[in-house]
């Protein structure tokens, strides 16, 4: 970071009512015990209406949503905003870029727009470019991470036929955006940006999470869109997760017992808890989301700023830690409350 | 940009022969003579074999291939490269984004790494964030271009029943990657990039270019992954390279007779005849690449820089415009040689 950088508000959206476990099992065939159990996901939030297919929400919508709703916290207007970045694995089209559509709607013209193709390291890097835009000229801008599921979600499947390591998916993911307008300026600023760390590490490393696309030549027979190499990231994550975490320690010279929150990887219910133990941050009040909005990518690291924000006071300290197991991103930021 | 920024070296990479117009006459039922005379491109290259369909590189191929001509140019090792920055339209997967396994390609690892969703402004915006990640520490970076169109050029297709606006796009477009080598040290730099315009425009205005993918729930009946509305980009693209090519030079200071080299936007032939002439910067050498590689997105502006390379000397200055009609993206940037 070349500049000071602060965070002035943040803002959030979810599409519709949340999904339980119950509604799930009526619609997918899914076991919602096994699913409270195992994934520890709770409810979810889908920008398609389960009974009709309807796709209800786009990625420009709850993007454009959740920063409009970071801008009016803020008190800053569409001029306000020197530049745009968005983080996103699911772009409404490939072009135009979906941040160049939420601009639209903003009403925001005649500035620098930015799309990151990322997954769950998206908000992170996101909000690294950010940081780096801020200038002397350049003093408000908007970082947006968000993922919508739509294309993915396939309702009318047999899931009785299904593998469980796709099913899984259905349980695991969901939609949603959120969005921070960062500023180079203190005033009014309730928390103050002081590290990024993000970081390829998968050299030599196969993908553990890969998500296809398709173009007027169509699905390839018997190829999936979506696919996991679930033991890979059990085995790694919590590990990369504890790395990052004294990484940003060390660098704040902060001891871990000064962390007041700690905002750790967003996997599943059940791995957030399995990596909050082995962070091991005691003192540290957790927050978390996934549980109750289901994995959403790049929207993550955000919705677990917007749940911070009103808790975060003056001199409370606190890390966030992301992990991107497509090909093994280290992702993670600092914070302190002013 | 926060430091000086030199151009090292550049690389290029296109898959295959060159297809020329009675190829795509054979294969297509194009017209030959009618896209030589209105499309004025005369050669393509494509990562598909149009035999027999079977895609012959992926983007991470080209972008790997290039970006290793650019760092063998440079002299640097992966171990030099402190960041990678990818543009592209048409990423091989959602996930991992392709940067990722092209820092893998290179033996790059535990270094920051960007991938921009991005048309034709693309590699200017790769160019813009390139810039700002030099800093004190991060010295060397490499910044990459590239688009392959494999996924939306449908072989079998009837193209007698194809209406011409789609038809184009079989003879506009190509596949290929470019790249450079950036520094925030001068030794042995042949370029220096003085200043990057990077801007969207598009409030209130219809995209001019789309791009659509699908994921599992497949293609919509009677839905295309393609559409343009070449009506608008005819009546506005030239315009705005004029307006763009004025801020450069008024920012640079320069008399449009001081300038040696102009790099004008790619559309198609045709269309970069017509925009060179209403740039006018009389003096200047055009550096064009598109009659010969056809449309290919992100890697043009980095192939036009390949082909300047070699020609630029001490003391000339080079001016580069493109233009992304999607959403209307402003982009240019300007050079110094050394």
């Amino acid at each position: 970071m070349n500049t000071d950088t602060f965070i002035l508000a943040t803002g959030a959206a979810l599409p519709g009512d949340p999904v339980d476990n119950d509604a799930m099992a009526r619609r997918f065939g899914t076991n919602a015990q096994w699913v409270e159990l195992f994934v520890g996901t709770r409810t979810r939030h889908f920008a398609v209406d389960l009974e009709t297919g309807e796709q209800t929400h786009t990625l420009a919508d709850l993007a454009s949503a959740a920063a409009a709703q970071a801008m009016s916290r803020a008190g800053v207007e569409a001029a306000d905003i020197d530049f745009l970045v968005l983080g996103t694995a699911t772009p409404d089209m490939l072009m135009p870029a979906t941040v160049n559509l939420v601009a639209d709607r903003l009403g925001i013209d005649q500035v620098a727009t930015y799309q990151l193709q990322s997954g769950c390291a998206g908000a992170v890097q996101a909000l690294d470019i950010g940081a780096r835009l801020l200038d002397e000229d350049r003093r408000t801008g908007l970082v947006i991470g968000g993922d919508v599921c739509a294309k993915h979600l396939v309702l009318d499947r047999d899931t009785s036929a299904t593998p469980p390591g796709e099913l899984i998916n259905y349980v695991l993911f969901g939609d949603g955006a959120g969005a921070a307008v960062l500023s180079a300026d203190d005033e009014g600023a309730p928390m103050r940006l002081t590290s990024v760390l993000n970081r390829f590490t998968g050299l030599g490393r196969d993908p553990a999470q890969v998500i296809h696309w398709w173009g007027e030549t169509g699905q390839p027979e018997g190829a999936r869109s979506v696919a996991e190499d679930y033991k890979a990231i059990e085995e790694r994550v919590p590990g990369m997760a504890v790395e990052v975490l004294h990484e940003l320690l060390d660098r704040a010279g902060w001891d871990s017992s000064s962390v007041s929150f700690l905002l750790p990887p967003q996997l599943s219910g059940r791995m957030t808890q399995r990596i909050v133990k082995e962070l091991a941050v005691d003192g540290a009040t957790e927050v978390s989301c996934v549980a109750e909005t289901g994995n959403n990518g790049n929207a993550l690291p955000f919705l677990q700023l917007d749940a911070l924000a009103p808790r975060l006071g003056p001199g409370h300290r606190a890390v966030a830690v992301a992990i991107e197991s497509s090909k093994w991103l280290k992702g993670g930021f600092t914070l302190e409350g002013r």
